[in-house]
């Protein structure tokens, strides 16, 4: 199976990280490739990030992902999710969608983690997207991480244990899906240290691509996930636009 | 009142039609500019259409609204208006989500009424995003519009009323919002021969941004749509860049 | 624009700052008739004191409004609406339908700001009942207002403003919609104090309303907003028996 | 017990029908008055009609029901339900209250059965306000009744049967609750016709009425049905104004 | 009247308290029979209890309940109430069932009640699976019983009356349901300690069973109430295995 | 990985099929056992048969999987799925949690279909169960199936072609889960005759669990899923009552 990463924040630490975790996660059959944003801000972080980082996602997913038999996409928003599973033809998912399917079956209930409090309506939006709300016990955030935080996550540790063992206390939340591809892999260090499961969404999200793959099923023919109607895209890449105007019937 | 409107398809003649309905909608104090995309596919019809006019749309507004009061977004599915309206102080709004706020005054329930059935569930997760899901009567579509209908939509008039009545009659809409840029100014044709009321969300959208612009509320500090930290974008053309370089704090 | 504006609370007073404030929100082309409640409390309070007051909207509106081309109830429980939009032909709007919808505009969520917990539940129940639960951070409560405050808001300015500030910051609001007629005109004085936009439902609802009065709807035929059959109502005013005798098929 | 029924249609064959239908319903130990609106409509159809009628079970209530156990709503839209239940002390039900109630202990689902199309989205506004629309599987219509159809509803009782039997098969609907205080007593010529339960709200409030005054429990102290403060009203009837007046604290 | 009065819990105090409740609360007419569970946990608390429990209720209903004329499930989960409905033509129901459905009547919201944190979610499915969750104001939690507490609640009155009245305060509930069957009896000693209603689960479900007993309505014969179809169980008990052999057409 | 397969159904043909299509569809690595129920019906259909399979699929759970790493549920209506997990400590999963959760990362909604009309609702349940009833276009059911359909469900596929091209049509269901476990393995057949995907449960199950495997999250030591306090049960089975007394701290 050949696994596109897309990343399409701007900021190559964290596409080394996903790809870390990614390799260590996947079958070993899985050949993994993951590219990085060229377009956006380095880390997304509010909506109109997201709307940015959503086309470039794309363009990174027509051009890379022609050949990829799965794609995962590194950003804890899942941003240009629906965009991509509409035009391309294999099993694509986001990480979050991935960590937050995954705890609904360890658990009852899930909270994300997030870091400053500007994301939470974010995230509990597309924890609505997904219809998963009436799984959630609430997103909790710790205060924002500085540029040394975020290339460390492990700098962190003691406060996101501290905070994921009173969010199950007080909240009632009975797993916590970590919200940011900057911790994709510190689920273990976490384990011995929280009382509810801790899901990585980057591991989540390859098991469940792996899953997509051995469905096989076929590309909608129906409904809003079948192919759009071929045609010229103006201003757009040569990738783009040979994509949209090459769209099968 | 300097009012923007926005159409992010890259058609010339969906601008007209908003910029004549508008002009005719808006208070005698209202100065109208109207502008179109130069990104992206002639008539947004999909997500993926959806998420590269969403960013089309941001570049527009940060381009040419930076003295503007208000923005008004010239496309069914409101897209970009999240973005836009975190990026920028003054009231923005979709002519969708316009049109959907004063159907809910008007009666009980609504249905979107749109052409081809693809775009039905998307307008139910816009309907869904606006937590509006419980005033829907359902999205209702009619056979997608050939490129003639789509420039004339006076040709399917007879068709539009007689769907409206179905769907009053069987579905229990108690109002209908029009979905789609192309359908501005067709309302006052229908009134007479529907039984239920049809909301034109260009005019509503219109009156919705006179009304934000009298009330004159200040420009959120706290929550999702404040303003982004300042910060530097990879890639982007220059009005974004600087949008972005210059964001206050 | 002829607007008639219903307050059927008994209180002069409160008629009295409704007026100015709509006065002073309209366009310069709107004729503002205001009347007072002559049956009931002279504040509404409670789901009882509503039940009597909706009647008494309703009688105002069958006696003043026969010439108007918009009603505007100036009550924050919205009393009567459903009634007076069923049996009159113009739009008719509450005072805090039009403040929740304005501020769906402005932010993700919004809380109804009220005095007393006892209205609490009733203000649950009527975002309810336009299905803006999700929009809704909750409504919150300070304690009841004295006479002297009631007559006065601008006294307790300081206690709004930081109620509003801790709403935001604790229950992620993102906008606040003041929940009381006496509160007409105190919004721009709380503005820089605040860190969210901050709604008064009367200047929404002339804006809402001006907004209707050019979308230019045709009264329902169909649905349960078309007027009741013609009837003989036992034991009513002159101006309902009228009212219910001549309604039109 | 002593337990008053109150009839707000003004129209006496009704109070016949549900005194009749309470008295046989009842345990022998049970006192039954039953009175009949003197103010609105004979029949109560729309939401205005609705308004009106709550006001006069209000006064009905306060004149008739000071020394009753427990009051009676014979009205099917419950009207003036929570207006009553928050000024009187005793347990007061609705008609269709109680038949949901029962219903959903019989059974997954139910539908309301009703006349006329127009009232169907105002029994569902009833079931949401009750929050039951997850029990419930559509209100659905027979055409409005005639006269004498509603003098005597046991001629249209084939019909009746054939769109219960309908509605189970078709909308999966698991029981029925019939709509309409017309309709007391006629479940019982219905069992052997159809193939899901029928529930008459009559009997069905009688029998809630009866567990509520056993229950015994105390008038709310807290929240929003606790008394009103006492207070003036103006223009009301005696019965009312001397209510209001003597409300305990 | 015969009531049959299932304990699928072990532990034959509970019977003893759920028998004196019953008799104590039903009309003079009905003969009460109680039965205790044979098989599975002394106190069930958990999933996997419920799950033993569910049969164990199963088998003393088929076993115990052929002539009943209704059932009584003296247990706050509710356990087996789904497929003892099923299998069995008469009336039953839970005590939380009936307690939920009786404090709907009394107030807007209610909370269930309970001890340990660990049920908390298992009740509010329970809530959800009845589709009240929208009338609850969450279900709150004491510490866990000791066994002297279980067998003696009276001795946790002081922090029961406490926690309730914290609850109307804070969350706004505006009545309770006690969970636990050891907890029959209990409500008239809080009574007059706290500020909103308390509803004993076990004297709702005989006020309840009377009512449904009245309406006298049919065993479903469509949905997925009917009986199922006659089948042979394997490793059943003989009356589970004579049940399902005989079960009618 | 060891993986056991639980199917609670006494019929051993569905256990080969599921034994079957388990092993075709994991890893190289894992290895399978297959366990048949003892107690119960041939094939459970109902509410009170889903009680019974229950307690025998927790039975053959703490029977067979003391040394098994995952445990995938071969029943469509997940039965005892939420025991399992509580007192066991590995993964647990139902084939149509796992079918459903595939399906929401291919489209945006997803049909179960089943066979009779009386499961219907009892789906519908478990839908909302999971809380993704906004995901769901409505369970649909073709007729019964007979006994020999039932053991070769090729006989069948043309009905299932037809009516999942008929759901996607006129329903708006953008992805189809087979609910039945005598359906698995049948997918690859059905792939090119509709033109949405198909989705296997099981075969979703085993990718589930491998990804779930992966994860390696701890038992969960707070909330509902964690170990019940170790305790005697009377009258179970010699592996239930030893793996209750042994549950750790």
């Amino acid at each position: 199976m050949k696994l596109l990463v897309i990343n399409p924040n701007t900021s190559q630490f964290v596409t080394d990280k996903l790809s870390a975790t990614v390799s260590a996660a996947a079958d070993s059959g899985v050949k993994v490739t993951a590219v990085t944003g060229r377009k956006g801000p380095p880390i997304v972080g509010t909506r109109a990030e997201c709307a940015i980082a959503a086309v470039e996602a794309m363009e990174l997913a027509v051009e890379h992902g022609q050949d990829a038999d799965a794609i995962l996409l590194g950003i804890s928003f899942d941003t240009g999710l629906d965009a991509i599973r509409e035009v391309m033809p294999m099993p694509v998912v986001g990480m979050s969608e991935a960590g937050m399917l995954a705890a609904t079956t360890l658990a009852r209930s899930f909270s994300m983690v997030t870091f400053g409090d500007r994301a939470v309506p974010i995230y509990d939006e597309l924890i609505a997207h997904y219809r998963l709300s009436g799984r959630s016990a609430g997103t909790v955030s710790l205060p924002p991480l500085s540029l040394q935080e975020l290339q460390d996550p492990m700098l962190i540790v003691d406060r996101l244990a501290a905070k994921i063992n009173q969010t199950a206390a007080q909240n009632g939340a009975e797993s916590v899906v970590l919200a940011g591809a900057v911790f994709a892999g510190i689920a273990p260090v976490l384990k011995d240290r929280v009382s509810i499961p801790v899901v990585d969404g980057i591991v989540a999200g390859v098991g469940l691509l792996q899953m997509l793959h051995q469905l096989n099923t076929a590309k909608p023919k129906q409904g809003s996930y079948r192919y759009p109607a071929a045609k010229t895209l103006t201003g757009m890449s040569d990738a783009m636009t040979r994509h949209f105007q090459e769209l099968p019937d």
